[in-house]
């Protein structure tokens, strides 16, 4: 294990987390909070360790995958126990594993709370509680960047432990450059959804932090009811950047570079649209009696998809007393989660893809066993180790989720709660049903229980296998 | 596709099946019951369409795995709706899809009934149900050596349809010896067990019904309490013959050939008892304030374990009432299953041992990249087809249960009833929690949700893949 670059990663990611912290300050300030000191404090305490750690610069920069994972998870790890005594020293979240659980819930984007009233936090506390979804929401991107120039060639290790989902076709061949661009595009969805939201009459604090929930496809509300009190228009506009989020980003680079046709080609991008028109398409349906307009049937059909799907996580209404149905098609949304390679999580639509195409094939080498069939996706045949990884993939992803159900279930609730909190926040995506549903939250757990869900919920955002490895005890062996 | 062969195996079913119907015509005439008739009547149409479908011997006796595939589905399904009609005939369950989940919840040892009052059915009708428990549980072995002297060398494409699980080591070079072995160490466990019973004071039809139910890992009981009237000590016979009756028969082969130790160093049988230990161990600590004596405490979680991970299903207390960490163990158990190579049902202990590796290599793959690991168990290596295809059986078993749980859940019940209903049919157990607990039944479901739950048995029971060939449109395809 390279230590040296490991601790020179870990003090990148803090200088960086003190910078951020300069903002809730800022927000602290303009509107005369007490809570500015502590921001300020911990934004000091941050730049100071991470100087002290990149002092010097580590001599060898060789990193290999299992330094890279490592250094990943350990990044996510640092980033929220610093990101959560912010809330502890302001007071606003005193006990520090709920104010951990609410920071890992904001940089994994998922939006879970254990808040009972969201509405009584300072003004910097919500931004700060909103922006870890928009850090967290483009995953260690920036930080890439920030650390390229002393790694060369071997990035792209970092890369496959922080992009999200199997990716058949890389955007550009150097990392830098797409870390780049992935970046500018993040930025620009950023912007339009802040300007649409003002026009349409939000105020800016509240455009910033629902915005930060949405590209983040986190979830974080500053309202109690999270977006159910805002008007339908600014509803059908959070709607439709949440889809966007969704989408993989490799389709926004085509279309920045003009490559429309590749764009609407993408495959996974096409079955995303599909899946999301036809699950809003039954749930509308099937909720008609619920709603006196049609048209307030399809918002709130298309709003929860969109959230679920995405993995986001806001309502606008409390999807828990809908008809059983419906709440099975948010449950089975919840699995597939978004896109590969866009900020959401769950399992994702192209792993989805993959491993239906493998049991086709499968089916088919029992009716013509001499066939010799490789599975395509975008026209171009997948590897045979990437079919491999991604039923590997699910195979430990079952087996999280069913011991971690089995772990929180001596809290004593119902098999549904239980189980859809667990798949919420191992798919980063916020609220479950039941006693977890949308207009509840994560604070009747005991700390236990709240623990096991951290390690879901990074264990979700990372693709198990980073956070994983550093519970392996030859991980840290000398050789 | 190889038509005259299919037909001609469909005969031999047919005929044995009429030559078993002759017995609980037996049980009618013994208790003189107006029943009798409707089996006569029915075993004379089956042995009649039997001896027209087998009247000429097809000249070619080349069976390819897909018609291998496809005459055990079509096998099951034929089984499944002759054996129905004497339930219809006999007026005991008057509508013909209730007839036919029972019948099929027979066949596949499933054991989840439709029936409200067990107790009001003839005894004619009570035999045949827990009789089909018998002939399914060592599926079609019985048939497979009926037809050996007509197909040679191919038989194995039939046995690799039809045996549970991913076997490592075949028993002896010739099926058809296997199939004789196989078949003897059930009828002798039969044996014993009726023997057993009865010398601890049950009447010979209890005994006989019960040890069907038992060793054919069924579950199908003649009380409506299931198990639960019976004495502590027979409760404690049947523990230990459908825990007995959920280990690799390859143990009891080696125990047969005098090779002890062989059977001791089965890696699956090991894990299979070990599960079971922890499991009873930590419910009956979970449950303890329960009961008044250790010693309940203890039969009563040795029994619901034993039960559920052989997908037994039968139940001696209602242990939807149990707290919810012990239900959530039993959820887990649902899906852990018994191990491969026996009667019983679910994703197979043996498959989940070699999941488990598949974890550890790949995490191991991470930490050293230029490492050559394989997969061993029991001291062989298991074969990379063999990972492949666990890989995708769990991919596949994961879909049908995600969405059968959304086609079940028209019917407007809860989502925990919902999913452990269909958890439960697929992995060929019986009772499911909450509205379908052990206490309850299946004749809330309508005739829509009856027929995806009967789908769910017959694909669990035959591993999936046999009953999803005969919907491909490719394999009726003429070449």
């Amino acid at each position: 294990m390279n230590y040296p670059i490991i601790f020179y990663i870990l003090g990148c990611v803090l200088k960086f987390e003190g910078a951020f912290l300069m903002l809730p300050a800022l927000v602290g300030i303009l509107y005369r909070e007490a809570t500015v000191y502590p921001y300020l404090v911990m934004a000091g305490i941050c730049l100071l360790i991470g100087q002290i750690l990149t002092w010097k610069k580590p001599k060898s920069s060789a990193l290999y995958t299992r330094d890279g994972f490592v250094s990943v998870a350990l990044s996510w790890i640092v980033m929220s126990i610093f990101g959560a005594l912010p809330f502890v020293l302001t007071g606003d979240i005193p006990f520090f594993v709920d104010a951990l659980f609410e920071t890992v819930s904001g940089f994994t984007t998922t939006g879970a709370s254990i808040l009972t009233d969201v509405e009584a936090l300072s003004h910097a506390s919500l931004f700060w509680r909103s922006f870890t979804h928009w850090i967290g929401g483009m995953g260690v991107l920036v930080f890439i960047m920030a650390i390229l120039p002393l790694m060369g060639g071997s990035t792209m290790n970092l890369m496959k432990a922080e992009s999200p989902g199997p990716s058949v076709s890389k955007l550009v061949p150097h990392v830098k450059d797409t870390a780049k661009i992935l970046y500018s595009i993040y930025i620009a969805i950023t912007i339009c959804e802040v300007f649409l939201l003002c026009i349409f009459g939000m105020p800016l604090f509240d455009s910033l932090t629902i915005t930060f929930g949405t590209v983040g496809t986190g979830g974080f509300g500053i309202k109690n009811d999270s977006m159910g009190s805002y008007s339908p228009a600014l509803q059908n506009i959070v709607t439709i950047f949440m889809i966007l989020s969704g989408v993989n980003y490799t389709a926004y680079f085509y279309l920045v570079c003009g490559k429309i046709k590749e764009a609407f080609r993408l495959e996974e991008v096409r079955w995303y649209f599909i899946i999301i028109l036809a699950s809003a398409g039954i749930i509308a349906v099937n909720t008609r009696h619920m709603y006196p307009a049609l048209e307030e049937t399809l918002r709130h059909a298309f709003f929860q998809v969109g959230s679920i799907i995405t993995t986001t996580g806001y309502a606008t209404t409390d999807f828990d007393l809908w008809p059983e149905m419906s709440k099975c098609i948010l449950v089975i949304l919840m699995f597939i989660g978004a896109c590969a390679g866009s900020t959401g999580g769950g399992i994702k639509v192209s792993r989805l893809v993959i491993l239906f195409k493998t049991i086709r094939k499968e089916l088919s080498l029992i009716i013509h066993p001499r066939e010799i069939r490789k599975i395509r996706m975008d026209g171009r045949v997948v590897e045979h180790e990437t079919v491999r990884s991604t039923n590997v993939f699910l195979v430990t992803y079952f087996a999280i989720l069913l011991i971690s159900t089995l772990l929180v279930s001596v809290d004593e609730f119902d098999f549904t709660t239980n189980f859809t909190g667990v798949l919420s926040a191992l798919n980063n995506i916020g609220p479950g049903l039941a006693k977890v549903g949308p207009t509840l939250n994560f604070s009747i757990y005991s700390p236990f229980s709240k623990l096991v869900l951290i390690f879901d919920m990074l264990a979700g955002r990372l693709e198990l296998f980073p956070l994983l490895i550093i519970f392996m005890p030859s991980t840290w062996k000398r050789k």
